[in-house]
Parts: C-alpha cells; sequence; structure tokens
C-alpha cells in the first residue's frame, strides 16, 4: 500500500490549465466605475501587462516559463498522500488521498502563484511589489518569492495580526520583505484612517486600499500591486496542484477521484486542486466537487451571486461572484484565510452552472476534525485545512455507510505550526460556533441593490 | 541534474546501525555511585529492559520492528535534496547534499527515536513516559510518538521556555500531553527548588531530576523515563538518517561523501547521519567526519574527557565523556538544542579515536549562513541546524579554492519555524557572539576532578 505517491520532477506539469476556456458560459467581464466592462489598459497602473493578459486568457493551456519551474522544483512536485491512518480509524472502504501543500518553504499552496507573479513583474522590469495580508500567509509567500527573485517587496499586514501574530511578520522579514502595521502613515489613505480612527485594528480593506495606493502612486512607475486569490491568473497559477495530482493518481491506477475537496476562502487552493477536474465533469466524468467554507462567512452558501467590489473601500473593479457584501466583516474565527465576503469569479460561474456543490462547516466540528487528524496521520493542520479535513471525514463516513469504494481527494493546504493559538482557543474550551442568520445575511447584502447584476443562468446539465 | 533524491518506502532501512560493534577500542562502561560499573537491573526503574538492552548491546544490526517502521512512514524515508541553489551562490565545485529531517510532523530528527523508545515502552507494558525538554523541540517530539501509540506523556518543560515560549508548549496539547513548567509542585524535588528558589527560571537539570523522580515513583511500576539524546540507544535509533543517505547517495552514483556534517548538542542528529559513514571510515574510506558546536558551549573542542554525570543535580550514572562539567550553565544563545554540558559518550569515543573532527562556530555566523541559506535555498532552518549550514559553507568555499569536487553532507536536522524570535533577535542587532576563556574552561571543569578518569588514548590510525 503505497502512502506517498511521488512525481518524478521532469514529470512536473509544463503548462498551467484555464478554466476560463472550457466553462459552458463565459465568465461575466469585470466592471469600472462607469459600469462598463473594464480595458485591460485601466488595468496597468496596478498590475503588469503580461499578467493582466493572462487575467483575461481564454487559452486552454498556458506555458509555465523554465525560469518558474527551477524555482518550484524547490518543493515541487508536492507529494499526494494517502491518509491509511485515517481511513483505518474511520474503517471507511474509502481512498483519502491529499495533496501536500504544506511543504512550501511558506507552508502553505500559496507560493505557487507568488513565484509566477514575482517572476512576470521581473520580467515586466517592476522593481518593487505590493501587497496586504491578514494572518501572513499571502505576505509571506510574496516575501519568500521576491526574494529569491531579487524583487523588493512591501506588506501591509491588518493591525491587529501584526501585534498578535508576530511570528510571520518575522518569516517576512527573514525573507527581507517590509512588513507594516496597516493603517499605516504610509500613504494618504493609512494616514487618513489613523487620523479618523487612531484605535482601529486594521482591516483586510484598508490593507489592500494602502497596497494599491503606493504601488500606483510611485511616480518611476516601476511598483505593482500583487493580489494572492480571486483573480483568474491567480486560479490559473494554482492549477500546477491539481494537473500534477491527476499524474499521481494515474500512478497509482485511479481513472478519476469520484469526490474532490478544498477549503475556499477567496478560492485558489480549492481551484488549484479542483479546476482540471472540473474539466473532466464538463467531459462527462461523475465527480462530487466541494468548495468548504466556514458558515461564520457562507459566502457560497448564503451569499448572493451579484457585481460587487473586491475591497471594503470600493477601489476594485466590480466582479461577478457569489458575495456577502463588500462591508461585511465576519465574526473573528481562526482560519482567517477563510474571512472574505466574495470569492473567485470562476469558481462562482462554476457553481453557477451546477459543476461544484459548495458546503458550510462550524469550526468546532472542524477543530474536531483537526484532532482527529493530528491523532491518526500525526501532522497539525491549519484551520483553513480543518474544513477540508471535516468535510473528507464525512464523505469517507457516507461511504462506509455506503458500503462504496469512494476515492476522495483534498488539498492539505497548510500546515498549523504558525496558527496554534487556535488550537489553544479550541482546548481550553474558548472558541464558540457563529452561523449567519438569514436576517444578517439580507442586512449585509443590502448594499449590493444598486449594483449591476450578472445574469446567473445554469447553462448546462450539471 | 537531481535536487530531490527519494527513497521508495520499500527500501526504508530494516536494522539499526550500532556503532558500538565497530569502534576500534570498546565504549568505557557507565559508572554507579559506588565507581563501578552499573548493572541493567540498577537501569530497571528508569528504563524499560527493551531498551536497556539496547543500550548495552554490541551487536552491530539490530531490526527495527515493523510496527515502528509503520510509524515512521509517515515521514520516512525523508528526501535527500541537493543545495543546487546555494552552490551556484557559493560558486564551488563541491555538491552539497542535506538530509532533510525537518519533514518530520515535529519538524526535526527527533521523532525518530521518541517513535521507538515509545514503542519498546509501550511494549513493555509500560502506560506512561516522563521526559525534560528545555525549548520543546525534544518534547514535541515524544507527545507526537506517545499519541500515535496510545501512551500517557508528561513533559516537564524549563519555566522560563513554558514562559516565554509557548508555541511548542501547544504542539505537545494538540498531541494530548500534559507539559507543565519546572520545577513544579507535582514531584518533592520540584517543591524543594520552588521553596528555595521561588523566582528560579528552571533549568534541564532541576527538569531531569523533576521527571526521572516522577518514573521512578511511580507505585503501579507502569511509568518510565525518556531521554532524548546522549545515550547509546538514542544514537542507535536515529542511524536511520544516515543509512538512508548512504542509500541515496549510491542512487546518484556516489560511493562515498568527501565530508560529513551535523550539529551536536548531546550527539543524536549528528550521530546519526555520521556512524554508517564512521563505520565505512574505520573500514579505510577517506572520510572527514565533523561535529559542530557553539563556541558559547565547546563540550568537544575545550571540554575535557572525562567521567562525568549527565545532569545538574548528579542523579544519573556517570558517563565517560568530552564536558564542561555538569554544573555548567552555558550563556544564552539561540541554539537551544546545543546548550549541553556533556555529549554522547559513542561521539566521545569517536573523537578520542580521531574519527571525527570537531569544530566551534560562532552564532552571529550561524545566523549569516542561516540567511544566506533562505535567500538560496528558500528554507528558514533551525538555530541548531545553521551550525551545520555554517560549516558546509566553510568546506564548500574551502572545495572552490582547492578546485576540487567534493562531495558535503549534513543534517537539515529541524525547520525555524518556531524559533523566528531568534532570528528577530538577529535582524535587530540584538544578538552577540561569546567565546569561552582557557580560565571560564578551567573553572568549569574543576567540578570534575574528584571524579574517576577514563583511558583517552587513541588505538586506531585516523
Amino acid at each position: 500500500m503505497e502512502r506517498k505517491i511521488l512525481l518524478h520532477e521532469r514529470d512536473i506539469p509544463k503548462k498551467w490549465y484555464n478554466l476560463a476556456a472550457d466553462l459552458p458560459s463565459p465568465l461575466q467581464p469585470p466592471l469600472g466605475p462607469n459600469g462598463r466592462p473594464i480595458t485591460p489598459e485601466m488595468l496597468a497602473p496596478v498590475f503588469p501587462m503580461n499578467i493582466i493578459e493572462q487575467e483575461v486568457s481564454t487559452e486552454r493551456w498556458i506555458d509555465i516559463p523554465q525560469e518558474i519551474l527551477d524555482i518550484l522544483y524547490r518543493w515541487r512536485p508536492a507529494p499526494l498522500r494517502r491518509a491509511v491512518y485515517l481511513e483505518k480509524y474511520l474503517k471507511t472502504p474509502a481512498k483519502i488521498f491529499y495533496k501536500d501543500e504544506s511543504v512550501s518553504p511558506p507552508g502553505s499552496h500559496k507560493p505557487n502563484t507568488a513565484v509566477a507573479q514575482a517572476y512576470y513583474n521581473k520580467a515586466f522590469g517592476i522593481k518593487k511589489m505590493t501587497t496586504e495580508t491578514g494572518a501572513g500567509q499571502w505576505g509571506s509567500a510574496l516575501a519568500f518569492a521576491c526574494n529569491l527573485l531579487g524583487i523588493e517587496c512591501k506588506v501591509y499586514m491588518v493591525r491587529i495580526s501584526f501585534d498578535q501574530k508576530p511570528f510571520r511578520k518575522l518569516m517576512m522579514q527573514v525573507w527581507g520583505a517590509n512588513c507594516v502595521a496597516s493603517p499605516s502613515n504610509e500613504t494618504e489613505f493609512g494616514r487618513k484612517m489613523l487620523k479618523e480612527l487612531p484605535d482601529t485594528p486594521g482591516s483586510l480593506g484598508i490593507a489592500i486600499s494602502e497596497a494599491i495606493e503606493e504601488a500606483v502612486h510611485d511616480k518611476t512607475g516601476k511598483t505593482r500591486y500583487s493580489l494572492g486569490s480571486v483573480l483568474n491568473h491567480v486560479m490559473l497559477h494554482q492549477t500546477i496542484i491539481g494537473l500534477e495530482a491527476k499524474k499521481q493518481l494515474e500512478m497509482v491506477g485511479i481513472k478519476k477521484p469520484d469526490v474532490v475537496i478544498g477549503c475556499a476562502g477567496g478560492g485558489s487552493n480549492f481551484a488549484g486542486l479542483a479546476f482540471p477536474f472540473v474539466a473532466d465533469k464538463i467531459h462527462g466524468a461523475d465527480i462530487d466537487i466541494i468548495p468548504v467554507e466556514p458558515k461564520a462567512c457562507p459566502t457560497m452558501t448564503k451569499g448572493e451571486f451579484a457585481y460587487d467590489h473586491g475591497d471594503t473601500a470600493c477601489m476594485t473593479p466590480l466582479l461577478a461572484m457569489h458575495t456577502l457584501g463588500h462591508a461585511f466583516v465576519p465574526k473573528p474565527i481562526h482560519a482567517g484565510g477563510l474571512r472574505y465576503h466574495g470569492m473567485a469569479p470562476l469558481v462562482c460561474q462554476g457553481i453557477v452552472e451546477g459543476l461544484m456543490r459548495p458546503v458550510s462547516y462550524h469550526q468546532l466540528k472542524c477543530y474536531e476534525s483537526a484532532m482527529i487528524w493530528a491523532k491518526t496521520e500525526g501532522t497539525i493542520c491549519a484551520p483553513e485545512t480543518s474544513h477540508a479535513i471535516a468535510c473528507a471525514i464525512d464523505e469517507a463516513i457516507k461511504a462506509r455507510e455506503e458500503h462504496k469504494e469512494k476515492v476522495i481527494i483534498f488539498t492539505y493546504s497548510g500546515h498549523g505550526l504558525m496558527d496554534l493559538t487556535g488550537y489553544d482557543a479550541y482546548l481550553s474550551g474558548k472558541l464558540t460556533d457563529y452561523e449567519m442568520s438569514d436576517a444578517e445575511i439580507k442586512e449585509s447584502t443590502a448594499i449590493l441593490s444598486g449594483l449591476p447584476k450578472p445574469p446567473a443562468k445554469k447553462t448546462g446539465k450539471w
């Protein structure tokens, strides 16, 4: 019985897969302030043109430059592992596989796109990248990538995380990034916020605004902004996860999985594993594809499919996505990476088409699952990842009850070694569950009423 | 060019290698309070007899039980990696390989023996294991092993680390261990210490005494103590590192390395990689084998080869080893795992025979090397590991100057994700170097004058 399925370096995928080429109906375009589709030129002050080209591409396969592979080889191909110890514990006939993205130096799937984005920025002549980060997963991934490529990196970190979670900040500093607490004195918007709300803990919305401002205002034109999820090019870069996984399943004689699972905050981890399997589903394969989110931030399961801004300050274009409204502030839960009001448009279009089946989980159940995982497989998972594990356990139990030898695969999106305070809160009984009521959803999404509506009809058979 | 050399699960070593079988002169026996060699029976209240048998064994090869392999498969065989990015940075003709022990769930080589010890204790009918831990590497490894095997685990953690480094304590709790600050109210010795020194930060010496006391005083006879380094059986369990590495070097056509390097605190990480190569050296191979220690705790390079106690309270038998004296308290340096006054007797006998060439490094140089590593290979290493990296870099530069295509191999003993405060101190310029003067060495080792002396003559040709 094979516990680790290891792909040889030479067999790493050489192209990314673009779901936009295969979606039954085309993606709704992002809209500008005038309500009309934005042009690539309008994004040029924010992103380098080679990335904008990927953002709007409908090519099915896009070459991965050799220079990017040369960096990814540090930890890729990532292992596909079989959770034999968990299977035994659950007495399930299901085979549970997980793609281990925790093996990257920053400890999550995030560097797959951070490296690609840093590479394209460098190729476009950019000298400095700015970004925001919440708990620090994304900021540390971009710091890591910029350090290897010799690009300056500036990270605006939400103040409360900056103060309370020093370790990811320290990782960024080891990798040479300049990490500042947001709101900061370094941007106009930051200074304005500090004047109005001197004691604000900060927010991802404010941090995004600061990072974009710094990029756009740099007079040399050599600074650009970077986003770690949501956008099409980010999903694209993450598909290396699922493309590797498909090859690895084939290595152990599995033609297709029955269930594909990923936790979804902005959508990139889920998309990375799932999109290559979504392609198979579009072409007839019977696969249950499940993005998992917290009940405290139920974007896909309870949000509206609408045009909305990606940030609180309404600086970004309008994206057609499931959303809880751009002013939504989720209750504090420990899976910081899953606390986002929106979701990647490519994932949302897939949901509209019925290609994916989103589910939501309570955090206590997720921590329970994480503890079962630590007891059986032995590793300590990220709180985000625990959502995928909770769902995988449920599916494995269902397979047991149905006496079916299902193949289940999920992404182990990151380790939890920097997130132990969440476990502490759980173990000392301080965590509670929270589910948004219908009235709260209605209140939160009321902000969308003045914005354009995308068509939300199903065109396929799924 | 191969960056990762991956051994198949079926090719994992099935036996450990015991250097005691091949040492040119036999090991000096541990001595009891009466100055005479201790008997296995004298150790029986502390360790289970199956482990004591391994401790005194001179068999060359000892079978690894299948049940232990079934646990180790979670992360073993561990990858052998080639540091191609560092080689390029250094412009060296040397090939630098490193055995990556950071991939274990607790993040270091420690679980290799923790799993074996927990297994043997369980097989002997033991229900609870006690141990001490400083910064927490060893405590978390034993907690991990006990959790998987269903044994109770009690860890006495030095109070200052317990208070200042909560994360490894949290890891232990996730793995179900009971971790208490030492000195504690749970033992006689702890209560005595708290009464005499209510504000003491604790010490490894005190914590060892507490852990041994709890094991020895358990009236059910179902509790035993566990040590994470120094002893022969610990070295034995770690040899799986070097045995795997030899197979992996053979896979890329390398018959023997020229230089073998490991950092050494109690000696188990170094021994794990080095001992299988020491065997080759005894049989004629030309290999430079280098244990690396901090200049602030220069046990091997400046200590005496003498009989000394393993703990401060003189509860352990006398061991023949290089030592700075059992009352030695090293200056605070960030490589907590390298702050021990003694060294494994098997390593020390190898040094006496001239089979190994110990060197010492300053911590600033080690952190510099860790930063070069983060910039090139991309990962953040443990402060202990940085000592091996500093030495590997020096050896690679020497190879460049000598125009020699040397093969260098070292253990990447652990990641530094739980040790980022050390990097913070380094990056903010707060770290200093410290080297023990000859007068200080003399003062520190004066305590040995009343103890028996082992013969320290070289018998071999090395």
